[in-house]
């Protein structure tokens, strides 16, 4: 086996390499029945007043302001009812002086009118209605154009479309809003141990596991994930698996990594582009390789992982999630509510010299770290988030205030 | 118009009503590639051991630890090289004392080997191997079951079905898994002023904006929505629209509950099932209904909003949501990050007996108020999140703690 000695970073180096990345983001138009979550790629002028006319804001009787002046219980205004308008009608008469037309919520005001008597403060005598309310012009109304006029900002480019956003875009009446295309990340397992769901488990193989974990992250980072057959760890079968996802914007294998292992990957990306990356001082993920392929307008990201499910996972949710969070544009709102304070449940022991990524079990405000191995699967089915030792930090005492990360896909 | 009274309750008698609704979850086989954040409807054991095998955990060499004992740089051991195993193959050599085989990280362990020396601390010279450090037996292996025995129980039932508990399920080698059925909702928009998008806007006509609202927020739940068309707001068109989305498990309408609006929907839940709730004591969204329709299993339940889109969106939030996250599953992970705490940008004046739900919009710690009358959309372009005014309350000052509750479908 040939041995590439790593050239290892500091993972704030690394970050920084990641930051400078070049990002192309590309905009499609989707129905808005399929736009939630979505980012709108550019802003939403209204494209109409709204209310688009004078409309009732209450079931009553539109009449002439004046006409209510000095009406009360014990001394009612008496007017005649020349007219019924329910909302979506048209009204066909004018309401002139000692007149009223009874209007349903919503439905136009009729010209002459200039505002609204509750139902509540009417009493009907077939063709005459009582008034008991005094109210002023535009009482119970609402203009045309009060909410917004054409024209007006409606939301910004970059707004996260949630229900009450497409709402807006409901408002004045389009079907399709133009929203950033989702990135699309191929995910491609490499290791000639791993065999893929329902297939017999025989001696020496293993079912693969980072093609659900990582694609499922990569969902929750907003994009696509490409999902790939096993490819086995050799330079042909690689390279051959990376040119056939060249269409994708970014390339995430894991596997074949680690400069014992005969570093088939960095052979690879070293003759497809430009290693930026190999070798990262963290616990776990030290072999990690970052790379660029040449493509047409912006270079293809490629993310080599660590093999372990464990390993690939911490290095994901550190380093290459916030990077497809910013391309994706989810970032800001997804940063949001990300970290939290909790406490340690006991006395956390790490090695100098590298930043350690560990797993936690949070119950209440106390966070478990978990102690296995990062071959070991199951601690992914207690793990909720993980939080990072700083590779000067020795010792974390027991209930020490420490910041964790919930683990991407939670709510 | 025929006026019927409501009988106005307080919200926390609504709510135990709700929650007192029968639910009943189904359960369907989803391939792992689908099943990002649903809900396991069963406890998954562990069908094999992991590893399935004793496995090195590191690249180097598999030897019989006794053989070590004593081993350092300055006197290293020298071992006959037998064998190489990389992860993938079947070592076909029994390793006896003085003899070793080369392994790569997740190689079976040859038999007669009980440990693993890391690369690192050897040295090779054609076929003999110089081991430069003692090791005890099991290390840098991982023995046969000893990250989960055949039996154990994996994840259990309910589980939010996160990136790292998908890749658990692969580790078993599953290709589906049990989930919870997504409840379906029916979205009904009713009035005779409302017209679809890309329709021609003409007078006295609103474009709809509840059928988005509502058919987001309620994705948000973790429930499939059921588009509808516009219903006109009279009793056959809304009867034969129910009966229509009779397969759905809930149904959701807005427009025609007003008492005043001529009550269409009350008189069509009355004939064809029960009326629960109509009128809550809370503002927005005053006449409210909430009934159940007769079906062969469960009830169907329906949930009768106001037309005013904020009245909807707010009854929605605080009324049906909660409800339809416990039929979905989703309550307990939604819940956790719902609610915060932030101050009050300026004096807020309710009105008493009623309680009022306040959209506002955050920046910082600190929440405005968003004063706009329900009928205005564009209170949703700035809106983030609302609280809840008791009815007994009737001033909140400046710079006061509230708990606002974030708006369905932020990250």
């Amino acid at each position: 086996m040939g041995k590439v000695f790593l050239n290892v970073m500091d993972p704030d180096e690394v970050k920084k390499i990641i930051e400078s990345l070049q990002i192309q983001r590309k905009i499609e138009n989707v129905p808005l029945s399929d736009v939630y979550q979505r980012l709108l790629a550019e802003d939403i002028y209204a494209s109409i007043d709204l209310p688009p006319f004078d409309r009732s804001a209450m079931d009553g009787y539109a009449v002439c302001a004046q006409d209510t002046f000095g009406a009360s219980e014990d001394d009612p205004v008496s007017l005649d009812l020349i007219e019924k308008v329910g909302a979506g009608n048209v009204p066909l008469k004018k309401v002139g002086e000692g007149r009223c037309t009874e209007v349903g919520t919503g439905a136009p005001m009729p010209e002459g009118a200039d505002a609204v008597v509750m139902v509540e403060f009417t009493d009907s005598h077939d063709d005459r209605i009582l008034i008991s309310e005094a109210v002023a012009p535009g009482a119970n109304m609402a203009a045309c154009g009060s909410d917004m006029k054409k024209g007006e900002l409606l939301l910004s480019k970059g707004t996260l479309l949630t229900p009450e956003k497409i709402g807006v875009l409901s408002a004045i009446g389009i079907s399709t809003a133009p929203v950033f295309v989702k990135p699309t990340v191929a995910v491609i397992s490499t290791g000639n141990e791993l065999i893929k769901p329902d297939q017999e488990l025989q001696y020496g193989k293993l079912y693969d596991i980072n093609s659900e974990t990582i694609s499922n992250a990569v969902k929750s980072c907003g994009c696509i994930p490409l999902y790939s057959e096993i490819v086995k760890d050799d330079y042909d079968s690689i390279k051959s698996k990376i040119n056939e996802f060249k269409h994708a914007d970014v390339i995430i294998t894991s596997g074949g990594t680690s400069a014992g292992a005969g570093d088939v990957l960095r052979r690879v990306v070293d003759d497809m582009g430009r290693v930026l990356v190999h070798g990262i001082s963290v616990k776990p993920g030290k072999p990690t390789l970052i790379g660029t392929l040449p493509d047409e307008n912006v270079d293809i990201i490629l993310f080599g992982l660590p093999g372990y499910p464990i390993s690939a996972l911490m290095i994901f949710e550190s380093f290459v999630a916030p990077f497809l969070r910013e391309m994706s544009g989810v970032s800001g709102y997804v940063n949001k509510k990300e970290s939290f304070v909790v406490k340690l449940a006991h006395r956390y022991h790490s090695a100098r010299g590298r930043s350690h990524l560990v797993l936690v079990k949070i119950k209440g405000d106390v966070a478990s770290p978990i102690l296995k191995d990062s071959g070991a699967i199951t601690a992914f089915a207690e793990a909720d988030a993980y939080f990072e030792v700083p590779k000067n930090v020795e010792i974390i005492e027991k209930d020490e205030e420490i910041e964790v990360i919930p683990l991407s896909g939670l709510f």
